[in-house]
């Protein structure tokens, strides 16, 4: 008897990709139940037979005897992770992310409101920005400002529930998996760990993998993956015993503007373009492949989505106490074949890579260099197996970190954190206050705007076309003008409606990006918090015998040493923002001007063509 | 004991004005009932005195003992037209009247909605649009297209009600009281014949006085007035045996567009200006008088807004049958004394007084010069005297003209006279969908795209603030360029509300102006049909020796002369709408021109504030 199956949520096959369309309530016979990636193969009542994301259906729901059975698959699972912990990472989830918990140790849930639509990269409507397939939807800053917000761990910010003044607080009860990463056997590499896996979503919680579905600047991953980071988390460096010596050593300078990073000359930089059409699993799956030539060879290598995903993973357990590591673009279950989602993703992913090329201990370290440089497939797995081995990560990073400067005073250390706290809060207000202000223009634009043009245009025309219907003659001269006039009208309808592709998708694009730049402040910045807060505990534990004196000197130094971590990065940050907000604006302002221009000259074509007798 | 009132509707005093602002359900006290123009003087509960419109009250409501004197209070009144008329008449109310029977020989009812808040000649908002004291009301078109429309008696129409193919089917069982004209004594020139009786339009039912509040281009007060406009009013023409002969004829001529008016040089013109608050009943009421000043004597003449009423309606009287009268702006209760109410009234009465002088026929008239160029009140009240003892109204207008051509064939008459039906038919949808198309982007340029503007500006300059707060060195090229590039989008916010008066207005004032003209051709375009239709019914008029064999070939040849003189109507109809729409568009786009090279000259600056390093 074949095994048969509930649908739970409706799901929209992707064309070509040997999926299979169900609804909500229908009942299938699962004809393979194990495809692996998340997808079981099933036949509907009409005998199609395709591909269903597992989580999507309740296995034996009206069938009893398959109760069994129901309770094996993971829908919705959330893993191994208790649910007094998934309060905690709740609170920490991104403001865009919906209701589920969705942290990579846990299972992902699927999007229950997938739309059947296609979807736009450029949806407008108010009824679809709030739709999780809206990429734009990230840039709808929160209003609530609730728990779900990174910010809610800065001292001006509201405290909610477990969400306390230390962003981690919670942590060190936390996850008891550490983060084992998808490649620890190689022989995944072609088959477990395949693109549905990383990016569909729908078999984390089964190998407790990273993918949360929209990370929105929120580094819910990084508090369980790596030990360190817990409450005791800065401890680990501020006292540890040995500081790698070597070649790793990442030196500040004290620069014109203050600590600075060692700047490698010339700056790394790479091209993401040609996204290609891979299939694997004898065609039954596909998947998309982009080509990645960076400057220093200049020779082309393919990545897939998973394979930025796992350099994502690797660069923030490295380096994410000390520099910001921002969010991949969104992952998407349906419409990832869509032109024009291809597009958008491969222009973000671009970006990504650009701030990381731009980032000298980023663009430097051994990790970022094989992703980019890697010479053939051997090579790739040699150096994924060392980078996911590599100890120096969380808060050890700052143990390679050699300021040649004097040490700092913890006061002046603290003032300086509550500086950078006080200006990534804001700035995070401002640009949230961009993307809302700029979404809703996009909308005007891209509706009511041109409608409104292309009626008058109509309207000039149907005057001018009862006019030539007068019979009077010398008729012509008024009615060709009004008839070009109105056509005028028409193309400034088609002018204002494609303007924001050409000048606010970018401005859009880029406070989209330091939107999730800032999100990741609030984790670095409470690491820092943190090990101030620790050092300010040093006396107690000295007179408790918990350390020793010199422990307490350590201690200071060290803090001193992550101070000078942190202001070279936000040395770093303002230096980028100073010349992308100067970019951005640049470009933002030339295509204003010259669509501006277009119009006036259009405009004076038309009235070129009236006469007054 | 006081004659107490029950106030029935808001009422909000003009400032300096002697009137008392009322609210609906407060009581007053009558303190003096005699001061006539439909103004009552009483007292609130405060001891405060001033006037009240007679009809915004009901006189002893809560009194039971003074409910006799409140059946003679007009309130509202329809005078002595019966009912099953008014419904007739209903159907010729212009398409923004209130549901009140608003004909001349009858009551005019206060309008209850009345607002409280002054009346600005821009309201915008989409509340106030359909507020009877906005003057941008009258732009919007119909949408029902219900039987309150002109355009119901053309035969393309639906007929509705006793609106039937022939609009003026039920005029003969019309109304008994002829128009005798409100200077039918002269002594009430400066007495009752006053400011409030004609605009305040209190008093109307009383005096029989013509005055629509809105005419919106129907003639209604047309149908009643003069005893030719009646079903059988063609034949009074037709079948005349006097054509009176002597220096009044008007000659048509036929020229390179067909037939054509004898056009004078040169053309007459004239200024009005100045508009003056002056003041009469010891103080008591005021009113605004222009200064108008034609080309012809270059001497300015006093008029007030109801001598203008007065001279329209002679026109009218006159002259409706052949050549449209457009009606004069509307009239309006409250707020006419606002600064911006008098200057668009005044403009309006420009525009309209403009197309009268440009008009060969009516400028030449006996009275639109006595208009102009009356020397003292002495020669002013003769004038009026001789004007309204006119006996060459009506159709007999037609008598006067002599066309210097063939007589046509009635068949081509009755050809033309339909086309040019069809076209002013087309036009008036034409124009109304400019109107309608163009006050909704009035209010989008004066609400929401502003508001956009100047949240884009302020969330630019946020930014900027944010940003000077960084402590980074080097930051205010960017900041400075930042904040200027915001204060530009706030400027571009005012220029795009500013914008609408600057062309807007002009192109819907000029299609306004066009949408009054064209509601007056189902009226003048009847005349002919009812005259051809009669011209039908001869054979069967001489079979039964109702007319002889002549009277036929006289009414072929009248029928002829009516054509030639709709024809030369229509032709100077469409030399002036190419004309006054050669000039609107050109005066449009120009402007828009300038708007859009302003912006992009402000924008080019703010452009060049930002630096790539």
């Amino acid at each position: 008897m074949a095994l048969k199956a509930q649908v739970i949520y409706d799901f929209t096959a992707e064309p070509g990709n040997n999926e299979l369309t169900v609804k909500e309530g229908e009942t299938i016979t699962i004809t393979n139940q194990n495809i692996g990636g998340g997808w079981i193969e099933a036949q509907n009542s009409r005998g199609e037979v395709g591909l269903v994301p597992e989580d999507y259906i309740e296995l034996g729901k009206q069938f009893p005897a398959f109760q069994g059975a129901a309770t094996t698959t993971p829908t919705p699972s959330v893993g191994n992770v208790a649910s007094s912990d998934l309060a905690f990472f709740d609170a920490y989830a991104p403001a865009s992310t919906p209701a589920t918990n969705q942290v990579d140790a846990g299972g992902l849930s699927p999007q229950p409101d997938t739309p059947d639509t296609p979807v736009s990269p450029y949806i407008s409507s108010p009824d679809e920005a709030s739709n999780g397939n809206d990429p734009w939807s990230v840039w709808n800053a929160d209003p609530s400002g609730g728990s779900n917000n990174n910010w809610a761990s800065n001292p001006e910010g509201t405290q909610t529930g477990k969400t306390a003044a230390d962003p981690w607080s919670s942590v060190s009860q936390g996850h008891p998996q550490a983060y084992q990463g998808p490649g620890a056997e190689d022989d995944e590499w072609d088959d477990e760990w395949d693109d549905m896996k990383s990016t569909g979503g729908y078999a984390e919680s089964e190998s407790g993998e990273s993918g949360a579905m929209q990370r929105g600047g929120a580094h819910a991953s990084m508090k369980i993956k790596f030990p360190g980071f817990s409450k005791s988390g800065p401890e680990l460096y501020l006292l540890c015993k040995q500081i790698a010596k070597g070649k790793d050593k990442l030196p500040i300078y004290i620069g014109e503007v203050g600590p600075v990073w060692s700047y490698p000359e010339p700056q790394l930089d790479c091209v993401v373009a040609d996204p290609k059409k891979g299939s694997k699993m004898y065609g039954l799956k596909s998947y998309i492949e982009y080509q990645i030539t960076p400057s220093n060879t200049n020779r082309t290598v393919n990545h897939r989505y998973k394979h930025f995903d796992w350099l994502y993973e690797r660069l923030l357990d490295k380096f994410g106490s000390a520099i910001p590591i921002p969010s991949l673009p969104d992952k998407q279950v349906t419409g990832r074949f869509d032109e024009e989602f291809i597009k958008m993703r491969m222009e973000r992913l671009q970006g990504w890579m650009t701030r990381m090329c731009r980032h000298p201990i980023v663009s430097s370290s051994e990790v970022f260099q094989l992703f980019l440089t890697y010479k053939d497939e051997k090579d790739w797995k040699m150096g994924k197996r060392k980078a996911e081995k590599d100890e120096t990560v969380g808060v050890m990073i700052f143990t390679t970190i050699e300021p040649e400067a004097p040490d700092l005073d913890p006061t002046e250390v603290e003032q300086k954190c509550e500086q950078f706290s006080r200006f990534t809060k804001a700035m995070d207000d401002g640009v949230k206050e961009i993307l809302t202000v700029g979404n809703e223009h996009w909308k005007r634009c891209t509706g009511p705007l041109p409608k409104e043009y292309q009626r008058i245009g109509k309207a000039f025309q149907n005057l001018s076309s009862v006019f030539t219907s007068s019979g009077y003659q010398g008729e012509s001269t008024l009615t060709d003008a009004m008839t070009a006039a109105g056509k005028t009208y028409e193309e400034i309808a088609q002018l204002v409606a494609e303007q924001p592709r050409k000048d606010l998708h970018f401005l859009m694009e880029t406070n989209n990006e330091y939107k999730g730049l800032l999100g990741c402040f609030p984790d670095t910045i409470g690491v820092h918090k943190a090990a101030i807060d620790k050092w300010k505990e040093a006396d107690k534990l000295v007179a408790t015998s918990k350390i020793t004196p010199q422990d307490k000197g350590t201690m200071a130094k060290r803090v001193s040493t992550m101070s000078y971590s942190l202001q070279a990065e936000m040395n770093h940050f303002h230096s980028n923002r100073i010349y992308d907000y100067n970019r951005v604006m640049q470009l933002y302002l030339e295509e204003q001007v010259k669509f501006y221009e277009t119009i006036a000259a259009k405009l004076r074509q038309a009235h070129g063509q009236f006469t007054t007798m």
